[in-house]
């Protein structure tokens, strides 16, 4: 559309042969379908784009916790594997994730007597139509939802996540091209598949599990996958010696920071975005309730873990605190909307509590996780997922704990032998004197900051 | 809430025993309502998250002002304030701030036929309900103005800020428990009663006092906090010599200048947020000229300290420039409203001249403020608050003077006993070697930039 | 406006004389023009906020890609720019770009029965009036559209990146104040004189050229004049020896990251928010489609670069594939609409390609640009334009030719003539020794810096 006087854009507003753009003809006609529409899709979007911000999060905590000559990889994974996501997710896994018969549907309606686009012509050669989570073949219920592309947009950055969570965990020493085919499997097909069990409509979903915005269906999938990942490629060099875990601190704890803060302003599209509806009073109610839950859950992960390390280690931990904040976000995702301030600040406080104690448990298992990625989010993506009893009348535990476990074996498994694969035919880990000189002048021949001696 | 197809979706939107989400009633009931209500909500989640994001923006700025050996402190003063301030508005502050008896009101409402959740189940054992400013315990007021959550959600912000602001004055050499402490003190009470006097509804509102969005009420008295902190610490330790005042720069002035450029869109939610209303042609005319004004009067700063430094010093001092956009932020935020663009940069670019002549000024006055907060937050807020005389016609400047001086005597009196009794009891300021080597290794045992070595 | 009781605040709100604000008026009457004209007023400001923060992003790529002699001087001229582009197109940008008779509109008018400000009172000392886009002196058209605020801010942030886009090329050499006397003249003449040709409805419009959000009228207009000053202005000492290019890698990789996750943010603003209107079905579903369509651009840009940069070089690099999905981003500017999620990866690989190619092709011409603005913004904006004759019908491929040559000529002649009188008259090369030294420590006596010393 052009950016002119409304007479010549009047004119202009017919890009598409056949189509005609439907402001004209909005006022007075319908009013207030159109808002329910427009609300729902402007809820998308704003969670889409909140949600997308998370990918810098990552990629700012990630570079933060590693040693500053693994920095210019770990930023390349971070970028790379959210651009494959995308792609990966449009050719396959959305298509995988919502039933394949949506494809069949028009892409324009009959809107206040305007042909209106509202699908999404997707395919690259012909056109393929995306149709909205939620949207059926009918037009009307179509045409009273959201916009395909809004939800589009959004899904695919759940998607994104589940992806940045494992590159944290790996860090330091495996290989980049494996890493990026099995972001590319996991963005195509383990993620997916499972979440159509739950958000697909599929039988997690009739079994009754609860998981409102994805402490399983993201968040402990992502965890999962890098455990397993974690476990086949073994620890960094030198991190466990004689008995005894080698600290390895963090290059630049202000990246870390702001990365936080970047995850952190991100989970409110994450989680009120998960809503999925924001056009009705008692929609935008709740929308609001979960934007104030996660913020109370992240400051009560937060605070617990300043308690916590203060107690145990005599001194607070930063990486710590910025760890039991994220916990306090991952344990709210399951259920962000049934808790009052108080509960939701309990269960990120629990979150953050998990934390401080999981770190050093899993280095006494020699389990290498760089930046504390499973700590955070598949631990408390469990505990998250079982929080969900405490507040919302409607889950059952053993429900919860079925869809824990369905979800943990499909995903160990199938990251297992795509690790297991990768492994056996291009290797996953650099040489010992790659690891060594840091993987950066080794793959990439460039460093972070070349300017800056270490120390 | 689910993410599956709408049939399965209309099952389970039923989260709450009795309670039955309104969507699909909507559709020609009361259109006009409803969407004034959801655009009210929706103005203040996306002014809370700038607001929000804000946090991160005062984060990087102190991170970037302080020196590398305090930055880790720094990083955890703000993290763990934000977080603190989240816990204690919520469980003390809020409800100070506005008349308790809203807790009565009951937390549904009958919205088109169908029972909704408003309110806020906000207590932790017991249903404990949060009600909207603005909101009387009248049903169809509630109904018509915005739901609690993002009242709350909007509010809490604000308080957040305040603290945030008195962390930078007191960097380098304030112990991290006493500033946590009166962080609570801060945000729990003396925030929220000196707030309710104007925003509350209280005596300074109906003397006639205007602040639009805490040009006083938030930013002057994070500064007088600060100040009287600054005063009963004393300056550090070799600042000032023999009458000289010593530099001691800031170790990183990209973070420092990425902090300028979030809080400066960050305010954009503080400021636009304020209108408290968008759900009409007059009110989102309103929020947009806010924006507008805003950002000319964060230029006009920047622009009057870039001239100022290079007439004065004969070079552009990157610093000065920074605090002249943040003071211009800080000198509008009283009155974004009535102000012309001309006129709105005018008001910035003399608070950006006030803080090019106050830096000095502080320190022939040995008051040690390490990023400046008190020229662009204290100062710069009470020329804000003078400032609304010169476009609003309903500002009086009498009344002015008297709320700048009242809000002034309180915050003094109040945080100047608290920083006394910490200082008498568990002491404030961390002894003079910790000092000198840092309170990062001193007091966290952990260095923001372990790989670097100080030049 | 006051944060308080909605019976207080009810007379708070007249707050300008004989204005009284219309939200009791609104239940009941005319309620699909009112969200018309919320909703996309609303597009505007969410649009506006977020190109604003590309903005920062701008900043912190460059600062990233600069070595750290100079990171002082490249934050400062960002804040800086973006000071002086806020004061200039409000002061003649704006009113150059559209015209003039808007001025004698009313500032208020009656909406529902009440008088309302939707017009913007600009003077500095007189009442000017700043209308909307799109807007006639028609009282219907003005209420039925978006407020004048929120398109002034949303034009201003386009404004405001074209001159973002100059300051990279130029960057380690360039004096700073003719860069800044440069930069006012660009954005208060050069930029919206050609950007009324198609945006103000002139005669680059009336030919049938299309440019959704600025390929060409934004993106390749910095790019010229930025071309136009790196020939005049030369490339850096040492940059080009013996045939051969040395390299001078950037300080901070981490830094240049986030400024590219900045920037792929704050496009989602900057393309949907070009869609103009949000407030019917069809334009919310145009606007996620652009959301959509544009991320995808940038993937394919990052994937292409990616692939290209191991194939050519047989290792990734960083820097390229940064660059690749800012190339992305910019191949889709044109034409965000139209093309299907495939087409739009697609496009954006082109753009990934160029990127890769042109980098090294400009260094053999020994063009010296420091972060490669001239590959992303010039010459990917000329493939964006052209590129929209693939998906759009309404296209010409004769017609983009000419709209890209005539901005080109007019960009390049004006750009080289300000260039030379500059030149001419104050110099606009830092001495050799002020080069080598760098431009911190030169012109501003500040590192960025300063404990860490370079290597």
């Amino acid at each position: 559309m052009t950016k002119l006087k409304l007479t010549a854009a009047a004119a202009a507003l017919a890009v598409l042969p056949g189509v005609v753009l439907a402001q004209d003809s909005v006022p007075g006609v319908n009013a207030s379908t159109d808002s329910v529409f427009i609300f729902n899709s402007l809820l998308f979007l704003m969670g889409g784009f909140l949600v997308f911000w998370m990918a810098a999060g990552f990629a700012m905590l990630e570079a933060g916790l590693v040693r500053s000559k693994n920095v210019t990889m770990q930023l390349t994974k971070n970028v790379v594997l959210f651009s494959l996501a995308s792609i990966f997710y449009y050719l396959i896994g959305y298509n995988l994730m919502y039933p394949l018969g949506d494809w069949a549907i028009a892409t324009t309606k009959i809107v206040d007597g305007e042909e209106v686009v509202i699908g999404y012509l997707s395919g690259v050669f012909g056109p393929g139509v995306l149709e909205a989570v939620g949207v059926t073949a009918d037009a009307a219920d179509d045409y009273s939802y959201a916009s395909t592309g809004s939800d589009f947009f959004f899904q695919l950055m759940f998607c994104a996540t589940t992806a940045s969570i494992v590159s944290g965990t790996l860090a330091e020493r495996i290989k980049l091209w494996p890493f990026l085919i099995f972001t590319i499997v996991l963005t195509s097909i383990i993620y997916p598949l499972q979440a159509s069990w739950k958000w697909g409509g599929g039988f997690l979903d009739a079994a009754g599990f609860l998981d409102f915005a994805g402490s399983t269906v993201v968040h402990s999938v992502g965890g999962w996958a890098a455990l397993t990942g974690a476990l086949i490629l073994g620890p960094r060099i030198g991190k466990y010696k004689d008995g005894k875990t080698i600290p390895m601190p963090g290059s630049n704890l202000t990246l870390a920071t702001l990365g936080t803060f970047i995850l952190w302003l991100g989970w409110f599209g994450f989680n009120g975005g998960s809503q999925l509806a924001m056009g009705t009073v008692g929609d935008v109610a709740d929308v609001s309730r979960i934007f104030a839950n996660t913020n109370a859950a992240a400051a009560g992960g937060a605070v617990a873990a300043l308690l916590a390390t203060q107690f145990l280690f005599k001194k607070p931990d930063l990486t710590m605190i910025l760890n039991g904040a994220l916990a306090g976000l991952v344990s709210i995702t399951a259920e962000p909307l049934t808790p009052t301030l108080g509960a939701a600040t309990l269960i990120g406080a629990v979150g953050g509590l998990i934390v401080v104690f999981a770190v050093p448990m899993l280095d006494r298992m020699k389990l290498d996780d760089v930046v504390g990625a499973i700590p955070v989010h598949l631990i408390c993506g469990i505990w998250g997922t079982i929080a969900v009893v405490l507040t919302n009348g409607d889950a059952s535990l053993g429900t919860q704990l079925y869809g824990i476990v369905v979800v943990a074996l499909f995903t160990i498994i199938t990251s297992g032998v795509v690790w297991m694969i990768l492994k056996a035919t291009m290797g996953i880990r650099v040489t010992e004197e790659e690891e060594i000189n840091g993987l950066d002048m080794a793959e990439l021949g460039m460093e972070a900051y070349p300017e800056f001696k270490a120390g």
